[in-house]
């Protein structure tokens, strides 16, 4: 069994879970079926296992290194590269206009997760690239899609995001580079740039930046942030690559892991202005990047769950390999040793595995078929896709880079010693997640985004939406004998979580919004496992349908989904008891604290 | 503020909450009083920062290695051990008898908490040296005494423990390095050893292996192992360094941190055996290194919560110091940004890292005070504390483990995407800190010995004092305004934790033993809970009189471990409600999932 992803978990997904055929055949996505995904998912399969996962190790042990000129990093990562974009998925999802094969964008994400499992950091360039494309596809004009979309959906031409500064990164407001417009409707921009992934290196023809800045005269604060296009080379009229612009690497961030993708401090304007192009109106800069950072949000939760995931399936392998002990029934010193899978904690810590990652994954992929759904649905259905996904992206970046963490947490430990040593992955794929519940906005961030915007929006209509979501899917499972402990199960706890929304929506005028937010991280983990429950039952209503119907993958792997929704239910949800107590209580300990006390 | 260590923290754990001071002047101690235990704590202070944390990094980039001949560590590791040694570290417990200082374990716990938050990996070896020497000042001969144990004090000789082998960690019955008896009464080991700490450097004379082996004809499993010391140099009759024993290093394990302590694979008897003197009895070799491995244990939970405890200083200097956004209270993007300590998610965070570790340190400190009152105490007392002691220990090893873990995981977190990176001390600490769950017995078998052996010990004798103990407090504490409300809320939990270990017992005649054990691990983390929340009602006793008392950390401090107590009880302890349910069900959920179902 290979260890990097596994070919029924992402079938189970697209077909079982989501029904990705149906989708794919409505007039928005180009005509293709099963066999073209299959096929498609084959390649991506060799791909990921041949050129991404082999040098994994290697490109963590040897990270990119800049000697003042050059950045230089493994051949490796440009060799898989190319291999991704010579097979044409860099382009998945856009559109047939552009050179993209306009698939669905669900899709894209079974493919995004393989390579993510595979090798995070050499697939995050990819993954920049194309959600850059997303943005100029959405807020570029005629012309900025002709020079720039097209070489990057060829992979010519890679992508990046540039928000953060030295002193402005949650802070984004507080941005201080200045874009002075040229009297040719250029711009020159002034100022410094941090954490900024994948903006330095010779693997791609050029490095398309997209970089916020503030034009002066604008508005102060995140009302004055535009956005601009300021390419590592200019191009000339005839597409060529022109002169090096005023973008300069300053130096690079060492990280703990996710190594792989280089991580940028930038100068930008040190000879004369960097020439940036605006995109779209002057001072919509941020809500235009937000397009792009929702995605980017989806693939960091994604990146996590796909971390989470391969970390499970290496622990799994070497717990049925691994042999130690006996069984508690017989102690006999002289009869052989045991697989360690036979153990009841190393089972405990393989079912939690098993119910975060792939519960993460399902979430991911679940938030997927909504962007679907609402560029394909019809009116209502595509209406309440958008709203859902707004509501919920916080916690499909959060709950995966919580519970994806805790995942390769428990493979090392799964391990033992070896899991501790560099000879074994699984360390690897820890502090590779470890970045994920800081980049695109912390884990503070997402709870203020959920409790403090997305839940009251538009009267919690949203919210209110998910809750009914629910109870559908409650009323259907409960009519199974299979299912109706878990249904049972969610019903219970999805009314904790709205009684407690309401509860605290109703004592939001009372109190000062420092009390009403002081706890919205415990709510964005505790509505994210009422999420996780209730796609953990959908999954396995799937996989009895799939039982039923004799799906391909056998029964013990559709029953392993089943009994995986129950120890979610049975093990991790009575946890929100505890907090949803905490949350209507309103507690403000934390704040009240002297900070001298600390 | 330094942020290594605390000194009033060290202050309040030796002389409000555990009362060195009364303790130290019991006969079994030398002489010596507050202003002796302050001097050595000073010179601590200046050892551990003057000489092991300016190192701590770079020997986490400059790993020891071993060109096939000899072992290389930079040569910081070695000076600051001889700092260490020559500052008589070495000998604060032992005997004067061998050379030591014949004070109380808790100061020099105190001691090991200062180097291991300075510097873990360094400090190891010491940690390591003192266990061994420990383990034969109890069960040693006098000639071994004084050949190995008097220079072993002098810091001249280190210690190594040798149990572990490739195929048996966990398993220890299972080993299979063999002791052949010698005409001498010497012994010839022959054999591998896996995962051990120290085994080989040029840093001292000599280093003592305490290996464990079989006598061959011994009875099997566990019940057949021996203890031997294998010196890396044999000791001629004068005492001088003799011939190199037949041990040799194979290779090291490359960990993904606490890199300074190097690791090693050993080859024993590959040139006619390596010489062994048999400590103790043949057969009783378990028992005896049991005596050193629970020292280890209470070593590796303290290893845990001063790496956790320095984490949190490290992030707390970080959060007053750097700023980022502005209170909820004011947008105006033109006012100045705030220090990010006054955001109430990272105050959370700041709350649940002092929660978390200054508990993790009472627990390990309180732990070492037992081990003092076991060895000073009267008849009663002493009884009573070594039976504590011994329930404890699996406590003491996991749940500062766990959730200093934890604190370096969120110390990560406050400084965002700067604690991702190798410029700052957190994402190291985090690196170390997960080797504590591994090595000295896994979480998981820390879970079945609390459950399976210390909880039912005696008819539950240990268990039914602790509960007794956590009474007493309880009804001391409700008499007090200021904390009432945590010590009725201990009083529920532990009654709670009670309950559910009572019903567990009635059960556990009913189910096998399989049942009965499957969710250890869970009661390990919940009984840890009850614990820990009881020492931080403790502690805030303690905070409460030295206010009354004004005591030297001033009021601020006192106050926060109030609230810290708080917090503990508000927003940790009511999280053991789901797990005493999901221990009562005695559920076999993972125990039952299909292997092919995973």
């Amino acid at each position: 069994m290979p260890n990097v992803m596994r070919r029924e978990e992402i079938a189970f997904l697209l077909y079982d879970f989501l029904d990705l055929e149906n989708l794919g055949s409505r007039p928005r996505y180009a005509e293709a079926g099963r066999d073209v995904y299959d096929a498609i998912l084959e390649s991506v399969e060799r791909i990921a296992e041949d050129k991404f996962e082999p040098h994994a190790a290697k490109v963590d042990a040897n990270e990119p290194t800049f000697d003042g000129e050059t950045v230089s990093i493994i051949p490796d990562v440009k060799e898989a590269l190319d291999s991704f974009s010579e097979a044409g998925l860099m382009g998945v999802s856009f559109d047939e206009a552009y050179g993209g094969l306009q698939l669905p964008y669900l899709l894209n994400t079974a493919i995004s997760a393989w390579f993510g499992a595979a090798n995070t950091g050499t697939h995050g360039y990819a993954g920049l690239t194309m959600a850059a494309g997303n943005l100029l596809a959405e807020h570029g004009d005629q012309e900025q899609k002709e020079i720039y979309l097209k070489p990057m959906i060829e992979g010519r031409y890679f992508g990046t995001m540039a928000l953060s500064e030295p002193h402005a990164g949650s802070s984004v407001g507080d941005i201080r580079t200045r874009a002075e417009p040229q009297d040719d409707g250029r711009y020159r921009l002034f100022g410094n740039k941090m954490w900024i992934s994948g903006a330095d290196h010779e693997m791609s023809e050029n490095i398309i930046n997209l970089v916020l800045a503030k034009i002066p005269g604008g508005p102060p604060g995140v009302k004055g942030i535009s956005l601009f296009i300021v390419p590592r080379y200019l191009i000339e009229a005839d597409g060529s690559r022109g002169e090096r612009n005023d973008i300069k690497l300053a130096g690079l961030n060492h990280k703990m892991g996710n190594r792989g993708t280089v991580n940028c401090v930038l100068n930008l304007g040190e000879s004369g202005g960097a020439v940036g192009y605006l995109v779209g109106e002057p001072h919509k800069g941020l809500a235009q990047m937000f397009s792009m950072m929702n995605e980017m949000r989806i693939g960091v939760g994604l990146s996590a769950a796909a971390t989470g995931y391969t970390g499970y399936l290496h622990a799994l392998a070497y717990a049925r390999d691994r042999t130690q002990g006996r069984p508690l029934t017989n102690r006999d010193p002289s009869s052989p040793m045991i697989p360690i899978i036979r153990h009841a904690d190393v089972r405990r810590m393989l079912m939690q595995q098993k119910a975060y990652a792939e519960g993460a994954m399902a979430l991911c992929f679940f938030a997927a078929r909504l962007f679907d759904e609402a560029a394909s649905g019809d009116g209502e259905a595509a209406e309440e896709a958008d709203a859902l996904l707004e509501m919920l992206t916080p916690i499909v970046k959060s709950w995966p880079s919580e519970f994806g963490l805790r995942t390769n947490e428990s493979a090392v430990q799964v391990f033992g010693g070896a899991g501790y040593t560099r000879d074994y992955p699984v360390e690897r794929l820890y502090r590779d997640n470890r970045l994920n519940h800081i980049h695109e906005g912390t884990r503070g961030i997402q709870g203020l985004d959920l409790l403090g915007r997305k839940v009251p929006m538009e009267g919690g209509k949203a919210f209110r939406l998910l809750m009914k979501k629910i109870s559908e899917t409650v009323a259907e499972a409960s009519n199974s004998d299979d299912l109706r402990e878990s249904a049972q199960a969610l019903e219970k706890w999805s009314q904790l979580a709205a009684e407690t929304t309401a509860s605290m929506g109703a004592k939001a005028g009372q109190v000062d919004p420092e009390t009403y937010l002081a706890n919205a991280t415990i709510y964005l983990d505790m509505l994210g496992h009422v999420v996780v429950g209730w796609l953990w039952l959908k999954q396995a209503q799937a996989a009895l349908k799939a039982i039923e119907t004799g799906g391909a993958a056998g029964d013990a792997y559709y029953d392993g989904k089943i009994k995986a929704c129950q120890y979610f239910f049975r093990y991790e949800m009575p946890v929100i008891e505890s907090q949803c107590a905490l949350l209507v209580s309103m507690d403000r300990t934390c704040l009240e604290m002297d900070e001298a006390g600390f």
